[in-house]
Order: structure tokens, then C-alpha cells, then sequence
């Protein structure tokens, strides 16, 4: 079985109040043409599909419409489930009737026992969930009420809800897994020399060694592909940059093929329609013709940081209205203080940071070095999930 | 073909802020058996599926439990529009897939003009739109740009959408229409001495006259049946009471036949899970033993209007409290004043009630008459109108 596998779309999202819809939109189209130049069984999308429990009725259409495109025109067959950002009961919607025509959604636990099967493959739905959730499904099982209460992590759930899977298991086929977690890497593993040991990234984060009796596990949830445990285990990331820390990042999707248990995963990338282009120069520089005459000016989006910047030379100035005058579209304006000013200016500063700078500032402060980006992207995901709408 | 009538079924509608959602799913399951009961061959519902354009997730799920019933389980066909109240574009999610399996829903204009087929019936889905829709379908047909200026009302709009269905007819089948306007009886129709002709129910009433050459139209929108027009052109009204005002009214469905242009429309009532029990009494009346065991305490929803209220012989008693002793669940407390206190506490009153409250005590006392239930059903689905998400 040969299958597309793309995740986390969000559709709806913006960048900083800039709308990624038509980024969205030129990346599917994208994604469709790879599904039928190689000629795939199936497209499974890992979750996260709508940026928002509810969402817009212009996000609802568009997804619709991708979904028409795929489904019902090219007929290929979509394995999807919901992420942490998708509201599962709406999405519910209409499940019964997409079933019909090979459109496979799942959205609650109680519905991922039971795979899509295919001639040579069976593929598991498995989409977010909380223990919780499965506190309630194993008690509603016959679980007994002190192995329900041991129930803790999500770690927990998955061994009960992987080991129920398995009794699933047809051995004349392959397996694979469609979910939307953090997983870490095994190798990362970090057992600290106190007596308490700790996994990397915390009780919602999953070891990858659960997911070993499966011949893949399509993951979505964190947004780039770097952060895959394993190549049988893997993230394929969103088709879009999603904000200004990602401008360097090559986005796309893994065409993987599964031949008689031997796996063939390539990824392909997607082109962007407007680039994101990231500069830190001193004012003077950004300024100066011979500089930004090399960019390309009114084609991309900018995302400015002026260097070692100082508010009394430049007091009384428009700087924002400056810079779109000769750049076009400024998505983002930043400040580094020059040196004398930052112990003054630190304290203010941190109401202006994000969670994300905030808690790689501390990094930085403390081990003296910084993190790397699959560091940042399994923070920056355990941030969005505590803030994120179920 | 014979088919079950039904419409605005306003999932998500509470009576003061009591969930009707439990009536709701009573009155539908009488529908369901009703329809097994008498063979239909396919089930309408003439829009306001929804009583919210962004409806509650738990209404969503209701809603779709229902459809699956109806549809996948029993496999009956499905004929369904938006109304005002429904989120035409939210709603269009899925509709292609809903198709596959008769479930045949349309949410615009655009979709009108086809219909769908059966055996011997053409069923024209016509959802709920606007004056300003028209102009704009219709400008994109090609219509010129003064013809579409000509487009105010949805009576100007209605007679080039019918115009344009009547292309489609085949005159070897009989011809549905199902729709959601107020329609107006032909024989109300009123035409006043001054030079300006007025119709009934102003510019966003439809004369019934449009209709002409449907062999049916089922109607939703007003909520009562008592509003239809004539035989052949009715509102099946909602299978729920949604106010205190349609306490002693009998809701119900309609089994339609139409056998060689010969139509046979039966109304067929539906049970209440609640009883909703409307008192106007004085408070000595209401609270003598005598009086209140006559009543089914606690089994009801009680909507009590204390008559010859005297603020000044009840003070600091909580009356509600008292009453829910007695009676158990009241949905509505309301005072009617003394006469003498009348003056003074008109000004303060109009404060509490509600539009059609207020027109109707304005009708009374510049006609002397009391609004008959049709007229108050036009002013209520009027108000609704206005005062409706789109």
C-alpha cells in the first residue's frame, strides 16, 4: 500500500493577523497533484484539520471544498482524524455518511479499535485524546475502578488502548497507526541522577518505544518533520509555515509505500507562495538602498528585527510605515536593544515575549545554550496544547 | 409518492432558558415511527434545522444522531433546506456526501434549480434567502443590471426563481416545492384606498399565488399550521411548542400524498413528553389546596400569570419560591396589575415585555380586538426575521 501522508492543516490559522488561507490553499493544491502523480491508495491527514474548535463558516468551506477535491472528484480514499485543536464533536458531523464513499474520519477514542481495512493493509484511526477519556472508556469497558485510577499519563492510556489494538491485529497484513501526539524519541531518554526519573517533555509526551508492533505511525501534532522519533514513527509536519521560526524550513509530505513489511518513506517538498523572509540588520542597513534593493521588495513577507536599536536616535519616527514603504508587507517588527540599555529594559521586555522566548531566554541563562528546533517545536507544541481548545 | 411533512425542528431552543432538547427527541421519535408507520417514501424538513447559526456541539450531535436514524438506520430519503435561522454555509459541510445516500439537503439559491428526481415527483429544494441573493444569482446569469435593480422584494425575487424552476418541469411528474418564507393567504390580501397598494405582511411576505403550479409546497418558517395558506401550499408547523402562547395548540406533522395531481394531506398530532399549563389567577386562587390539587403538580411546565396583582399586600414574600412548592417547574412568572395601579406602572412595564407584547397591546388599543394566532404567528416569525442570525 502506497499513501500520502500530510497532518496538522489548521486550516484558518492566521500569522500574526495575516491570513494563511491562500498559502493554504496553493500547498493543497500541491499535496493533490503529488497524491496523483504517485499514483497513492490513500491520503492520511494526522489531525489538527481546522485551527479552531469552531470554525469560521469561510474555513469550513474551504476544507469542504479540499475535501470534495480529494474525495469525491479524485477519488482517493482519506484517513483523517481530529487533533487537540479540532472541536471532535462537531467535527463528528456528517462521519457516517463520508464513511460511504471512503472518507474515514474518527474523532472519539471508542471508534479507533476498529481499523480500516484494506486488502493488504489495516489502518487504525486513533484521534486525540486525553486519559481522562480513557479513564472513561476502560471503566465503561469493565476495567476495574483501581487500574482505572492508575490511569495518569497518556503514556498509560496508550499502553491499554495500543495492547487493545493489537488484539485487532491480522498478520497476514500490514498495521498502521494514524494519531496526533508528542513522541519522543528513545534515544533522548533522559533518566536524571536523582531518584526520580523523568522522560523528556512530560506526562503528555509519549515514549515511541509504544509504537514498536506497527509498520508505520503517520503522526501529526508537532509542525515539522525534524522532530520524528524514528523513520517508521514520523511527524510530516504542516504543508505551511505557521510563524517567522520556521522561515528557513523546507514543508512537504512523505509519500511512504509499505511492500510485504519493508517501509519506503520519501519526503517531498511544497513550494510557497509568498516567501517569509527574516531579516536582523541595524536600522541603517535596512534602510540603505545597496541593502534592500538584494530582496525580494513587495513579493514576500517580512519579518524585521532591528538590531542593537536605539529609541533616542530615532525618536519621533514612523519606523513601521518606513520599512512597508520600501519592503511591502512587514508581518512582524522586532527590537534587540543595543547592550547598555538591557539590564534597564529586561524587565519590561518580558511582558513582550512569548512563552516560547521566554522559557528559551531561561534555557539560555541557564545551560548556555540554545535550543535547537526540534527543542523548540515540542515546546512550542506543549504550549499550544495548554492553551489550545479541546 | 407519499412523504412526511415536518419543519422548524430549532434544535438547541430553550422556553426561558429551559432546554427543550429532551422534547425535542420525543417529538421526534413520533416522527420516526409515524413514518415507518405510514410507508412514507421520504421524510421533508423545511428548514430551521438548527435554532442557531452556530449551533451548540451537543445540538450538532443530536442533530446528527436524528439524521442517522432517519436516513442510515431506516433509510428513509431525506429532503432538507436551511432557514433563516440556520447557518446556510456551516451547514453546507458534507452535503455532497450526504447525497451518496438520499440525504438531500441544499443551503443556496444556486442549488434550487435542479431538482431531485423520484419515479413520479420533481422535489425543488428552495432554502431560505434574500432580495440581495437574487439580485446577485441572478446578475450572475446574466440578467442585465436594470432587470436586477428590479429586485427589492422576495416577491420580485420569487417570481423569477419559480419562473426559471417551471423551465425544469417535467409534465409526465408531479412538482414538490420545499421552502421557508411567511406566505401570505390569497384571500387576505388587502389593498388600501390610498394610491400605494400594500400587501399582508409586507415586503418579506410572499402571496401564495406564486405557487400556482406546484402540486404541493411544504412551508416552514411560521410555526403554527393554522398560518398555511390553503391545501395545497402549508406550513406543517414545529413539531415542539416553543412558548407559553401555543400552550393549548396541537402540534403535529403531515402525511402527504399526491397520486396523479390528486393530493390527500392528512395532519397526524404529536404527544408532549411535559404538558406546558398556562394559569391566570389571582394569588389567594393560586395558592388555595382547593385549586392547585386540580392541577398536575410537578408532571407539568407551569406558566403562571398572578391576576389584580397588589405589590403592596405581597410584600417581601418570594412568590416564585412559593409557587415552585406547589406546582413545581415554573417557566414563566408574570404580574397583572390592579387597575388602579395601571398608570403608573404602564411606563415600567413596557420595559419587560417582549416585541410582539408590546404590538400586540398596541393592536388591542387601537383596535379594540385581540390579535387572532395566525396574526400572532406572522409578527412572531417577523420579529424572528429581524432579529435572527442569517
Amino acid at each position: 500500500m502506497k499513501f500520502l501522508h500530510t497532518s496538522d492543516w489548521h486550516i484558518g490559522r492566521t500569522l500574526n493577523g495575516f491570513s494563511l488561507l491562500e498559502e493554504q490553499k496553493y500547498a493543497f493544491e500541491q499535496i493533490l497533484s503529488l497524491a496523483k502523480q504517485n499514483q497513492v491508495d490513500g491520503i492520511i491527514i494526522a489531525g489538527d484539520l481546522y485551527e479552531r474548535a469552531v470554525p469560521s463558516a469561510e474555513s469550513v468551506i474551504t476544507f469542504n471544498q479540499m475535501l470534495r477535491e480529494m474525495n469525491i472528484i479524485e477519488k482517493f480514499p482519506i484517513y483523517m482524524i481530529s487533533g487537540n485543536h479540532d472541536g471532535a464533536k462537531r467535527l463528528s458531523y456528517a462521519k457516517d455518511w463520508l464513511d460511504y464513499n471512503n472518507l474515514h474520519l474518527r474523532t472519539s477514542l471508542e471508534e479507533a479499535f476498529i481499523p480500516v481495512e484494506t486488502k493488504e493493509t489495516q489502518i487504525f484511526l486513533l484521534p486525540f485524546f486525553d486519559p481522562m477519556d480513557a479513564r472513561i472508556y476502560f471503566s465503561n469497558q469493565g476495567l476495574d475502578e483501581e487500574d482505572t485510577k492508575q490511569i495518569k499519563t497518556i503514556d498509560d492510556a496508550m499502553t491499554l488502548v495500543i495492547s487493545k489494538m493489537k488484539s485487532q491485529f491480522n498478520n497476514k497484513k500490514n498495521q498502521v497507526l494514524v494519531t496526533h501526539f508528542a513522541v519522543s524519541p528513545h534515544k533522548e531518554e533522559i533518566v536524571l541522577t536523582s531518584e526520580t526519573p523523568s522522560k523528556v517533555g512530560g506526562l503528555s509526551t509519549l515514549n515511541v518505544s509504544q509504537f514498536a508492533d506497527f509498520d508505520y505511525v503517520a503522526l501529526g501534532h508537532i509542525h515539522t518533520r525534524l522532530a520524528s522519533p524514528s523513520d517508521k514513527v514520523q511527524y510530516s509536519g504542516s504543508p505551511v509555515k505557521f510563524n517567522t521560526k520556521e522561515a528557513s524550513t523546507q514543508k512537504g509530505i512523505f509519500v511512504v509505500e509499505i511492500k510485504e513489511k519493508m517501509l519506503n518513506s520519501n519526503f517531498l517538498p511544497l513550494q510557497v507562495k509568498t516567501d517569509l523572509v527574516v531579516l536582523e540588520e541595524e536600522w541603517e542597513q535596512l534602510i540603505s538602498r545597496d541593502f534592500y534593493e538584494r530582496q525580494p521588495l513587495n513579493k514576500a513577507w517580512f519579518a524585521i528585527t532591528i538590531k542593537n536599536f536605539d529609541r533616542t536616535k530615532l525618536v519621533g519616527q514612523n519606523l513601521r510605515a518606513q520599512l512597508q514603504k520600501i519592503y511591502g508587507t512587514i508581518i512582524e517588527l522586532d527590537y534587540q536593544f543595543e547592550k547598555k540599555q538591557l539590564t534597564r529594559s529586561r524587565s519590561q521586555d518580558i511582558e513582550t515575549l512569548d512563552n516560547v522566548e521566554i522559557l528559551s531566554s531561561f534555557y539560555k541563562f541557564t545551560t548556555g545554550e540554545t535550543l535547537d528546533d526540534v527543542q523548540t517545536a515540542i515546546i512550542e507544541s506543549t504550549f499550544n496544547e495548554l492553551e489550545g481548545e479541546k
